[in-house]
């Protein structure tokens, strides 16, 4: 039995996430719905293209991923669903999903054309939830839909590289649970234009030139436990999602907050890369 | 095998959701345990009968809803389940099950009357959960508790209709996770009074004189997408529940505010309809 | 097939439990996975100690709880599992198992040996996931790791207790999502030194000479509805953890806020009882 996940800006505390959940059941009594994130800062397009492209990758071929941020349709805003890297994606035009694509190449993409009996407010408690149900049955996408060539494209904020080669101009795309800022510059883009040179990186008026791979590398475990002073270090590093980022080693966000926070870094700010 | 959803005030950082949880898989292995909120305004029974009544309906016929929202059974707060509707509802008797029967019959009510055996503080995790299980397992409600002819009235602050038959003097009951402002006019009430007229409907110092049926009808497609400004509009529209709804088309929550706080407008605060 | 729970500081805005959830399915397709928190203040061992203490007794034998708080893998923090109470754990070996295990003698410790494929930043991708499917799929605990006799021991701020053994010292240990304060002083250490005694508990300014067994036992219901208040008020009582607790009886958090705020009783706070 596929799963079905999803992603969402509803929040937690309405009825809407149990009503789309009841939907499911009442429609595939044995499906398997997993929240992936239902706490999306509403219509933030880009807040959910990455956060799903953080998540899909973990889950099993086959599993189905319902998007219900900006999923009102208009006629701007069609139903599309895709198939992807074996996975399913099923959301409204919006962008979206092109955030998802440009990285792998889609296998199929149709427009959603089956008709909406009770004419939701919503696509998702209607065309998505008869979607997500048929292909989890083993259904195809070419009887729920009309085969597309195209979808809407967002580019998203690219790091911009200048003519010489030596500088990444980048910005944050993303505040985490733990205050964490992080750019839109990928591992790949910084080795590939950095090709093992040294470099600084500035965020701010803050200065890092290294790069770690994990947070408790900032640490020396030489010293002893009661001498030491890590906590809420400043460091650059790799994330789990292969982005560069910028974090405090377990600053307590209750207290004096985050990176984000202490650092006075803010979404769409600039992170620059400088290589000598 | 049935579905057993929750609807608390427990908020998701304890410990209490878990327990709730796992007490039922150590009853019984096979259930499909379903959140619908645990986000709940602490004690809050209209909230929670807000919540219930919109997400219920969605749900297929046996599932068993437990209601953890002012559980704590008394002399004057007795633990009763109903069969209502198909589906079956778990809580104390404490107004929150008579605001979902006044709009539909129950076909079975009982007190609940099995003993409690390790004393819980919260009959959630005690008897609540032995009921529903008990059903889950096929188990008739008489079995488990005393039939009742009535249950605690709570009668919910029902919109005024004036003598003369032309204005409806309403309130808000509901402020959703968009921040969106719900009032307790339901459409049919408004469509039963207003017969078609035209009207004006206040909210503070705001009025309106249209009520849409989605909010992208605020827009005008014709314009050019860099031209429009339509983020931020005030809109009257009936909800996905069917309650006429006070909102600002894609308000960014986070910086500027949704209709409750741009509005002002509160839990409790009237909101008039005129018909002329 | 085993329950899966999880437990972590992850939050539920970002791709992490998403990720870990995608992941458990992907690697063993029928897993029951099962929310305990992700709202664990970032790092906090004494409180992932606390929740998961009192979540764990309620779910079945053979359940396997995934730790995902401070589970960055270095010399210090070694990924640990351990059989205790007929349960499965899976953490790091930084004091918060010892927080269980202190209570209840494990059966079984292991520091986790398999290798991680793909070096996760995270212990919980990698190689915590590994190991619960392992457990889950039959396979015993030695076959993943070596066998050891010790864990990081972490001396919880016991309470206390003067050499006269008419006082016990205790402190605030956790604030519950009802802003209700919870001390370090058992219900059985209370019994074992009090032995029937009268006495004065001591929270700030505040002072209490009865323990309730339930919140509403503060309320005379022989006083009609109408006449009654008893909201606010406030009581010490031992909750469903068996623990001293300061509450407000239905306090409005919303509003006025509860016993933490209005009594100004913070984490780590002095609660004191003194017998007579």
């Amino acid at each position: 039995m596929s799963i079905i996940t999803l992603t969402t800006d509803f929040g937690t505390k309405d009825h809407f996430v149990g009503a789309v959940k009841g939907s499911i059941y009442n429609e595939l009594e044995e499906a398997k719905v997993i929240d992936i994130s239902h706490q999306i800062t509403p219509f933030s397009i880009t807040q959910t293209a990455y956060v799903l492209k953080n998540a899909y990758k973990n889950f099993p071929k086959g599993t189905i991923h319902i998007i219900g941020v900006d999923s009102e349709i208009s006629v701007e805003n069609k139903p599309i669903a895709i198939l992807l890297d074996g996975q399913y994606f099923i959301g409204c035009d919006n962008g979206i999903l092109s955030l998802i694509t440009n990285e792998i190449r889609p296998e199929k993409m149709v427009e959603i054309t089956i008709p909406d009996p009770e004419e939701y407010q919503f696509a998702i408690l209607g065309k998505f939830i008869k979607v997500a149900c048929h292909i989890a049955r083993g259904g195809m996408l070419e009887v729920i839909g009309m085969q597309i060539d195209s979808i809407k494209e967002i580019v998203e904020i690219q790091p911009f590289i200048n003519s010489e080669k030596n500088q990444i101009l980048g910005s944050v795309i993303y505040i985490d649970n733990f205050g964490n800022v992080v750019s839109n510059i990928s591992k790949s883009v910084f080795s590939e234009i950095g090709k093992g040179r040294d470099f600084e990186i500035v965020a701010r008026n803050y200065r890092f030139t290294k790069v770690y791979k994990r947070y408790n590398e900032v640490v020396d475990y030489t010293i002893p436990t009661d001498k030491r002073q890590d906590d809420g270090k400043r460091l650059a590093l790799f994330n789990s999602a292969s982005f560069l980022e910028i974090a405090l080693y377990r600053s307590n966000l209750k207290t004096v907050g985050g990176a984000s926070v202490l650092l006075g870094l803010k979404y769409r700010d600039p992170i620059t890369v400088k290589f000598f």
